[in-house]
């Protein structure tokens, strides 16, 4: 399609090209655009319907929303201000340079400035910074006829109508109704006799993960945001979640992996910025590794006595580091799934001991045996190092499991007690635990 | 409120009890019942309304729910099974035990059994597993009119009618039309003149993953399932597709953590379960170290005659498998959001490169002068030591995005190149670089 639509803009047959986009998906125009370059993708944004163009450019890439707005005209802009979904244009707002959220903003109408700027004022990763002001809502006395028309009358600007708000006369919110509901019921029946009341909702402050949870423990499509006060002040859909699960799993991908998380897009980024979010933790772990190397230091008579001690340095710092980094994601995951909760901390613990077990055994022995078929350097040292991955393993895995859920209960994102902290300090008690057998069964 | 309960179940008062489970929400419900003992926890689910009972069973885990099952008469799991979603029914049905799936079937009505039987042959994680049967089907010369009178009849049960899909008289797919649209077009408009013909859909056949990609690109909350003959046969909700992107996400966490995957609960799992799906890895993990061991053992005189070489192996082997599994997570990261296309290899290994240059220098500038500073080995092996740090994080940040990208474009999962796969491989370069260096440098 895209290879299309580029023989077509060769050609200048700009006729074909119209016809095509409109039978397209947004999505997909958006994905085609993403592709070709600068001046060619801007000469075809042009050739879509007004509308269809603000749908696609919701769905297009920040650094292509900066390329379509500032070659567009001031009357272009106020289009797109008008017609793109409030949380879109927020959006919009907070990852634009200062000059072009200046002209976008000069393009909001007087009265929904304020609004604007309120909004912006929401921390990011809050309820208020998610949510969407385009919702129905209605009053406790209406009949579902009025309700039916009252939702014709505006509805179609709302991002969703699946779900209608009850409020009172000070916009404090008292229940919801579905569009699912209201057209099944009887035209005469009051809203007041269908509405749910049992509301679940957040406040404009309420972290994004929390959210998250919501959506998830209770299906919702959409989720209505309070102030302090409980008046409705926006509704946060399904598909916003959707876009916060992944991020948070990144998060949590990136935090396991010793950097700092980001939000920015890695092929838009800087060297120095995708520096900038390694180097922290890259120097805290290996200045700990130094600690690792003070151990072999100490011991340097035991090894410069029986050199072959050395090559299972690698296989007893491996190992370690992967028992405990399995246990450590175990309970991460666990715990942001909520399927592993702190107050588990004596089963989990118990049950990694228990597993510990097996799998030192296992690999231990295998290990014993292959050290005496292959390595030659006798049943002392193949014993020595045997029984030192054993232990190590065993730490490993209740030190692996333990970590997280610490972090959990202080408060902290257990994420950043992954693999690599774990390998580290793994290390350390492996090679101790390796030198003093070592030093003990040799006699040295 | 779960301890409200316990001691309203204490005093037997089961009136209050039942006047509370009323107006809590059924996932709420579940909670508490996944908390309580067994034998209150039944007793506390026959307090339950009928319909209540049903949807608080579906959102229960699978040990709670075959308790339930077990202690349940043939009548009780009769209205089970006629109540349930047709989804959730499946769902019970793969995860039950024989025994327990021989007497729901016995209540699951003549005609439907069949179904329940096709339904059960979709192979896991496809869209024919996770669809359900229950929506709102209309013709296109139906009016407006007619098609909500339709879905009054039938609508009730449908898990979703928001989006109501249009069939031609051999069941294929046509178009879809929102219940949204209905509801504010006229009457008498024809179905045929708004409904949507660009209908994004799956086949039953398709990919768990690969759908739930179609719905963040789409932002859908529902998308139907066709045959190979593009007959409509199901819908797949939202709410299931988020709980597919959680199991996909854990998925890659364990791949990366060196697990093999599992979807079995972690703290219903039994020892052997839990370890099986750790040893695998750490066997082929383990075996790879012991190369490394041997690059060491080769070595051996080198070592011998400076002692002071073996300290820095620690420092060496961390900071480069950290620095590579940075890199490695974000590009698997990247290629599962998209963000990131195999085709995008050489700006990745441009970027990559680039990083590592800086955060080499940075990190061994540091260890250079930390090294003269506290650890006294001279000149030349604090030379011989930053240098191979450099080196390592080089290549350790170049590997580290190559191969998930090259493992993505022979159809392997990019997530089994993650951090212990690639630190075992920068692991036995760091040593080889490392000793080469001495050994050329201290001219031994």
């Amino acid at each position: 399609m895209k290879n299309q639509i580029l023989e077509l803009l060769e050609k200048k047959d700009y006729f074909t090209i119209k016809k095509i986009l409109v039978d397209l998906n947004e999505a997909d125009i958006a994905e085609i655009l993403e592709e070709i370059d600068e001046n060619k993708l801007l000469l075809t944004f042009r050739l879509l319907q007004k509308d269809k163009a603000v749908d696609v450019f919701s769905h297009v890439s920040i650094s292509l929303q900066e390329k379509i707005i500032t070659s567009a005209s001031d009357k272009e802009i106020k289009y797109f201000v008008e017609e793109l979904f409030f949380d879109d244009m927020i959006d919009l707002l907070e990852e634009m340079p200062a000059n072009i959220v200046k002209r976008i903003l000069a393009n909001v109408k007087e009265n929904e400035r304020a609004l604007v700027n309120h909004f912006l004022n929401y921390p990011d990763n809050t309820a208020g910074s998610l949510m969407t002001i385009e919702f129905v809502d209605l009053k406790r006395n209406f009949t579902v006829k009025e309700a039916l028309n009252d939702i014709r009358k505006t509805g179609v600007e709302k991002e969703t109508i699946y779900t209608c708000y009850i409020i009172d006369l000070n916009r404090k919110l008292e229940g919801t109704v579905s569009l699912r509901e209201l057209v099944i019921s009887n035209e005469d029946t009051k809203i007041a006799d269908i509405m749910n009341e049992e509301v679940i909702f957040v406040n404009t402050h309420d972290d994004q993960e929390e959210i998250a949870s919501k959506f998830k423990k209770y299906d919702l499509i959409a989720m209505p945001v309070v102030d302090t006060e409980k008046r409705l002040v926006g509704i946060i859909t399904v598909d916003d979640i959707i876009d916060v699960i992944e991020e948070e799993n990144t998060e949590d991908f990136y935090k396991m992996a010793a950097m700092t998380p980001t939000e920015d897009e890695y092929l838009q980024s800087s060297t120095f910025q995708l520096a900038k979010h390694r180097i922290a933790w890259l120097l805290v772990l290996m200045i700990s590794a130094t600690f690792t190397g003070y151990i072999i230091k100490s011991f340097e008579n035991t090894l410069s006595s029986v050199i072959a001690l050395t090559m299972f340095i690698p296989l007893l710092m491996d190992t370690g580091g992967n028992a405990g980094s399995q246990s450590a994601t175990l309970v991460i995951r666990g715990l942001a799934l909520g399927t592993v909760k702190t107050k588990d901390y004596y089963k989990v613990i118990l049950k990694e001991f228990q597993v510990s077990l097996f799998v030192g055994l296992v690999l231990s022995t295998i290990n014993f045996l292959r050290i005496i078929a292959f390595d030659h350097v006798g049943i002392k040292i193949s014993l020595i190092v045997s029984i030192t991955l054993f232990i190590t393993i065993v730490l490993a895995k209740v030190v692996g499991a333990i970590l997280p859920i610490i972090a959990s209960k202080v408060k902290l994102d257990p994420a950043i007690m992954a693999s690599p902290l774990i390998t580290t300090i793994v290390d350390a008690l492996a090679l101790l635990i390796y030198f003093t057998l070592a030093t003990t069964i040799l006699g040295i």
